[in-house]
């Protein structure tokens, strides 16, 4: 292997692709990346078994090869270099990298250990405008949990649910819910949280769309020049439709904002017990209050305005509160819920119409 | 107590002093501040038992008194707080904060438990230009020893050495040395690091002059309406002039931003072997190199372009490199030493004359 790109390239490739390679493995070559000439260009690929990404980069191909490297140095050696042509050298299992006055040798592995990246073949596929995947993904990935022990729930749902494509997480104590229209989907696809956050820093800002092209077990994604492949998550998402209320007796609609201000205030002395805070709805009054109680420190009330109808209490996770309003956008949102045992439903207007967002309650 | 106070004065105020508060010691009450009425100001204090921060800002006070409460809390709730006027009512130990629709009750602890914050009587003192002070502390304090093995090198010292204010810090490894051109100081100042930190981010970037107000073991500082007390470190700093080189056989004249550059790029293969970087000049090319060796991972070498006096080689930290390097604010610096084992002594022009910075050779 012989050939030159820019610094300006090669950096911007590594960045994107280097966050997938995995240093803390038990298998070497997965924090390594794999460099190889396709045609007169380079692609550059890692792996951490779940996910692969891949870019193609402009290159002045002398000679083909391929070699893996590690990610890490090869990313921050490059990133420190002065802009410019980079000259890329293989001697061996060495890798000698040059621009100007800097000279470098780095050790490679041989590319016969670097896992294969599937291939989907047979695929079904599934289009969207990619404004709508971004915000789709950005409204739900950050609702699924973190825990392995219950596989289904670390990933990030797209099903066909009375004929809308319906995008869904929930880690079971709260849940997050995107509509995106009509859809020809058939069967549903259980995509792992990590692979949605990839995609999200992946997916360029334009009005294209973009297409996920599925098989049974993986899932296949292209954006411009760069290639994402993940693993589908194997199991049933929980039926969660049934256990969301259809109607509520308490509601109440309130400057987004101000309901995330006084949680915040509320939250910093929620945090003996756990983020627990209790929100109070009055009528009469026309407003809510949400109080924490730490015995230690002491207590907090906070208090706004809001179109209400009803009154009760509920107790809930500020972090989890925090955050389920954080994905809204619009300027006002509509609470509602039964009693101190009923989840809580969020609800937006305007363009976030097609979002509902849902927190369990916490025991008083 | 009951006084009005506006948001913003007193975040600014808690955002200042509560950084001294110490949570993680075994005196609960130094993790609380000081809160005091003073005339018709409010008296905000903190301390770690080795430096104490009060700031005074105005107060409508209705009614004087005192409590400490937890600093940290006090501090994030403040700062979560909407602009305007901030109501404090004590009742009992218990200190009520209200601000429009948020209201708080913050448990605090008697100030009879917080500790008195020494006086300084038969005071010595030093003036200087502020921005003088600000920048000899900037090149001087990184160079201190965080090791309270030997507690002498955890200071920055001020010394009356020639006739010229000096100010010096060193961690045994690295020496940095600012000359303040004469004084009346006659015995020196051994400041603690914190302390000096602490300093610099309470001096205003403004033209006045500063006075250090000092006696045997105390250092007190005021800048606008905060004031600064510190202990001073009793002990011997090292006579190191006389471990300083007064003549160098190997010199070399560089731009500062590009050996930053390559010493930067030789650290990231320096990693394994602790930051061991080996510089070597080159009379007849009359440019330098910097060459690092990671046995697993391979090596860099970088070249630039200087005006060289002599030639050898010599082995240095990149860290410690790289952080006397930035200390300098000149484009250009000298950089001298006379083989494998003496110490490298790096000066600059203009504004960094009266700044050197000794960094010590490493076994090769």
């Amino acid at each position: 292997m012989n050939l030159q790109v820019t610094q300006e390239n090669l950096h911007k490739a590594l960045t994107v692709v280097s966050r997938v390679a995995d240093s803390r493995g038990s298998l070497p070559v997965l924090a390594n990346i794999l460099l190889r000439t396709d045609g007169s260009r380079l692609q550059i690929t890692a792996t951490n078994l779940e996910i692969a990404i891949t870019k193609r980069i402009g290159s002045k191909v002398v000679t083909p090869g391929e070699i893996t490297v590690p990610a890490r140095l090869m990313n921050d050696f490059v990133a420190s270099l002065p802009g410019g042509t980079i000259t890329l050298k293989l001697d061996q299992h060495k890798l000698k990298v040059s621009s100007g006055n800097y000279q470098s040798t780095i050790n490679g592995l041989s590319t016969e250990e670097f896992p294969e990246i599937p291939q989907i073949n047979d695929a079904d596929n599934l289009t969207m405008k990619t404004q709508d995947l971004k915000k789709a993904l950005s409204q739900t990935v950050f609702a699924a949990s973190n825990d392995d022990s219950r596989p289904v729930l670390t990933g990030v749902l797209f099903a066909p649910i009375d004929g809308a494509l319906t995008v869904v997480a929930t880690d079971s104590y709260r849940l997050a819910e995107k509509s995106l229209g009509t859809t020809k989907l058939k069967e549903s696809l259980l995509l792992p949280a990590s692979a949605a956050q990839e995609m999200l820093r992946i997916l360029p800002d334009a009005p294209e769309e973009t297409t996920l092209l599925t098989n049974e077990t993986q899932v296949y994604m292209k954006a411009g020049d760069t290639e994402l492949t993940s693993r589908l998550i194997d199991g049933a998402f929980p039926q969660y439709r049934q256990l969301l209320p259809e109607t509520a007796d308490i509601s109440f609609t309130i400057s987004r904002d101000e309901f995330i201000n006084i949680t915040k205030v509320a939250s910093l002395f929620a945090r003996e017990s756990a983020g627990s805070i209790t929100l109070e709805v009055d009528e009469a009054d026309q407003s809510i209050s949400i109080n924490s109680v730490a015995s230690q420190v002491g207590e907090n009330n906070s208090k706004a305005h809001a179109k209400v109808e009803g009154g009760g209490k509920v107790t809930l996770n500020s972090r989890f509160l925090l955050e389920g309003l954080g994905a809204f956008s619009c300027e006002e949102v509509t609470f509602s819920f039964s009693g101190t045992l009923s989840p809580c439903v969020i609800t937006g207007d305007k363009a976030d119409s097609d979002y509902r967002h849902v927190v369990m309650p916490l025991k008083a």
